[in-house]
């Protein structure tokens, strides 16, 4: 209940990295939908003053269209966009898909099929940042990260600042996925999962309030040869592939969302081994997949250019109004209005919500959230099998990534790629760290490493 | 102080595995040269007839020799020896070298150099069995386990049984060595290590109450290249190896006793790879330092017989009446006679001794033992370097050994693999496993894996 009646609160809300047509569009239209929120301010910021111009117009018309009460501003600076705001909302990608891109390549001659997700670490760099200019500049807003990595990253915020950060996802919807493809209607079907951002797992399925586990082991049994025959997935189809039943199989639990595409090294040692497991596209993370992914992604951004730049189209063609499986905007209106609700959250570890893990590691839960701020809800540990094949080694991998930015110390950054399978000599691990530093793009880690 | 004066008191001691003369000797010898023992009996076991009676002599004639107030009594019968018993002690190797030695062949023919401790798992199993028996005829007594694993195998039996587990091993030693290669006077040279067994870090060192970590530092940088250039090593030499010297850097703190031998893959995936960090022999492990180690036993052995048959020559020539390095006379003598001392021990990680693990593992630290029990000693943690370059990915291995023996579901001997830098495909794991459990000689796993 909101303190002062039916009285709503607007905010004004930053969002780092706006100039993802696609990500804002989604947050403006659940705002203008939204009618806790309405008079609520967004700052739009990004340093693509072209991307950023065309956000903003889109904005602006989507606005128009549904006749929402939100309004805009733009900036090409941070600490602008930051002053007063309540909530900080980081979606950026250092360098974009290019630099992401040169950073696989580059593992990938050093013998890391696919990359070993180097990126990640100037995506912490500016995290760190961002976190740092919000405790001092807002030093109340919530920071909701949205950008990966989710589970490195906010840890690293949450220990490094004071800042309130909150990971959000939608990997966990995963589970509606595996409903359709059984036939049941996503009405009657529910779920509980839990563990890292991109390594939770189904620790409760339900239809109708009946555990739905038995109908899953059914279709397994029954229809997923056939299902895998057909091998007409899209790059995003990973939820009920072979790799994610061997997963089932292996550990117990269902592997949910993004889960299944980075669970196991022995499925994704070639291209082969991605096909066999994950159908002859290899999966959302092979060459293929991955350039399929790219390609739908620049098609999609030029899709919604078109539409802005002719004033005789409708935005909301592309953006229905009505609220998107996007979190954030229900999850600040619960905030800020007292109107509780549950969702799925990465929030510190504080009360053993993933048993065994240190407190300031930020999971992946089940959350209520009200004005209170954000609960973690206590749901049964995740099997000991669970915890010993893949907990225990991601965590300590994101050990390794966090400790290292906060350290500065390179040998963590060695330790992360010491114990990844393909690591072959000591000498592979070091000439790999060697020459990333030297990128002149990452002249900021050099320094951070003294390199 | 004990309760009643100067009385003290004698105990009844099952050795399980004492046809391995010089282990069983030197318990025999500590304990003729304990005052506070004297009129204890010791129940020699060991299912080798022949060796038994070995030891039995040799026991007889030591005591004699000493004029020790020692009985003894010998079977095979493991029961037997466990009737009224206040201390088990459990030295056995199922199988003996020979089952040691074929399950590491069997490991290298899958690719792995060296082997994969398979022979863990059976000595686990007999460890079990020990423990279950212990716990159900004579529930009062001591389990002190000797053999290894002694990491894993004192964990499993913490988790299944209520006996009190005790681990001991001389590892911890090691910081002697490194006193006198430095020329320090042992007698004024303290230590603290701690950690898991054989996987133990040196977090104070001390030559006459001040820190000696610089004297070491100021032998690395001007003696450590000469020392390393005679390469005039035994087998046992690695505690001041190159390998040792690279552990340190990496991680800060001195690696002591085996667990030089054991830390980082990176050392010893060839002959080549251990003779560059371990010398020409290639360290304890390598083939040619383990055959050195294979060969002085058994020279051992024989030398032990000769003097035990022949009457004429006297065995305290081979073992000096003082006490030995062993802790368990000592130790036995501060639980039943109440004099406190300070030990290294194997317990429980009650009260987080090794910060970030779970209680029901058993770690290796500083204990305080008296007739209360033993007391582990809270020392500072170890740094977070150590505890995810390396205690990390140990405790998992061990985790998927322990919960493997519990629980008899085969995955777990898939994951204790899967995360060996050495296993390239899953089928080669699971290749081994099969294998290896098809072994007449391993009947009993084979069983337990349903296999």
């Amino acid at each position: 209940m909101n303190p002062e009646g039916n009285m709503k609160t607007s905010v004004k809300i930053a969002i780092i990295g706006a100039g993802s047509a696609q990500f804002s569009a989604e947050i403006v239209r659940d705002l203008c939908v939204n009618p806790g929120l309405q008079g609520s301010h967004v700052v739009l910021m990004d340093i693509h003053e072209q991307r950023l111009e065309m956000v903003h117009r889109l904005a602006e018309r989507l606005t128009r269209e549904i006749r929402g009460k939100i309004s805009f501003s733009k900036t090409t600076h941070r600490e602008t966009a930051l002053q007063g705001a309540d909530f900080v909302i980081n979606t950026a990608q250092v360098g974009g898909h290019d630099w992401t891109e040169a950073q696989r390549r580059l593992a990938e001659k050093h013998g890391y099929y696919r990359g070993a997700r180097l990126h990640d670490f100037p995506q912490m760099a500016l995290f760190l940042d961002v976190a740092r200019d919000v405790e001092r500049i807002c030093p109340n807003a919530w920071l909701i990260q949205s950008a990966n990595p989710v589970f490195e990253g906010c840890t690293l915020m949450h220990r490094e600042t004071k800042v309130k950060v909150l990971g959000l996802c939608h990997g966990h919807y995963g589970y509606q996925h595996i409903a359709r493809v059984l036939g049941l209607d996503p009405a009657y079907v529910t779920a509980e999962t839990k563990g890292f951002n991109h390594w939770i797992w189904m620790t409760d399925f339900r239809y109708k309030g009946q555990d739905a586990y038995p109908l899953l082991n059914e279709w397994i049994e029954k229809h997923a040869e056939a299902y895998w025959a057909q091998d007409n997935f899209e790059f995003h189809d990973t939820q009920l592939s072979r790799a994610a039943i061997d997963q089932y199989r292996l550990y117990g639990l269902m592997p949910i969302g993004d889960t299944p595409r980075f669970v196991g090294w022995w499925y994704h040692t070639d291209l082969a081994a991605k096909q066999q497991w994950y159908g002859k596209l290899g999966g959302f993370d092979s060459e293929l997949g991955w350039q399929r992914y790219l390609n739908k992604m620049n098609e999609n951004v030029k899709k919604i250019e078109r539409v802005v730049l002719d004033e005789s189209q409708k935005v909301t063609d592309i953006f229905r109004p009505v609220q998107g499986h996007e979190q954030i905007v229900p999850i600040i209106n619960s905030l800020v209005n007292d109107e509780e609700g549950i969702y799925q959250v990465n929030i510190p570890n504080k009360g053993q919500l993933i048993q065994g893990f240190p407190e300031d590691l930020v999971i992946e839960c089940k959350g209520v959230v009200n004005a209170s701020g954000i609960r973690g809800v206590v749901t049964p540990p995740l099997p000991a099998k669970v915890v010993v094949g893949e907990m225990v080694p991601r965590w300590r991998k994101a050990e390794c990534a966090v400790e290292a930015m906060r350290s500065g110390d390179r040998d963590y950054l060695l330790q992360y790629l010491l114990h990844d399978q393909r690591t072959r000599t000591r000498e592979q691990a070091e000439a790999l760290i060697t020459e990333w530093l030297s990128d002149s793009r990452n002249e900021k880690l050099a320094r951070l490493f003294h390199a």
